[in-house]
């Protein structure tokens, strides 16, 4: 199952708080593009999202969801302060 | 300060534990070399690197630490276990 050729989808999640625009800017946006598609949602603006990213098991923002796997990055603001 | 097309170094500190395995594939790994180039450090096996960590502000490994900045990518171990 480990294709090193295949270009993944990956999805950064974030709400745009100053952590997540460090995270974004140096790993999101910095991931090599003949490994990854990187899709970036804003939760605070695109709230329809926040049920995938649970059904992920992301617990914060920022993140990156990799294959269903959630790779949090430092500590924004936890999922449940985006559901207001 | 903000130069997009110079190759910064980034150091991957880890512990070897399934956590950090997984980050160093996922995240680590698929960095672009064009962005980066990347030092992984095993702090089990290099004790004596703990203490740059520490400086960063690594409080938890797996991290990538980019230009001073501590980036945690899920949480493996407490850097307080790694110092036995």
């Amino acid at each position: 199952m480990h294709k090193e050729e295949t270009v993944k989808t990956a999805t950064f999640y974030h709400a745009g708080c100053p952590v997540c625009v460090e995270a974004e800017r140096t790993i999101a946006e910095s991931l090599d593009p003949a490994h990854y598609k990187v899709e970036t949602v804003h939760l605070g603006e695109q709230k329809g999202r926040i049920a995938e990213a649970e059904r992920a098991g992301v617990k914060s923002v920022p993140v990156l969801v990799v294959e269903g796997a959630p790779f949090h990055i430092n500590f924004g603001a936890p999922l449940s302060a985006l559901k207001g």
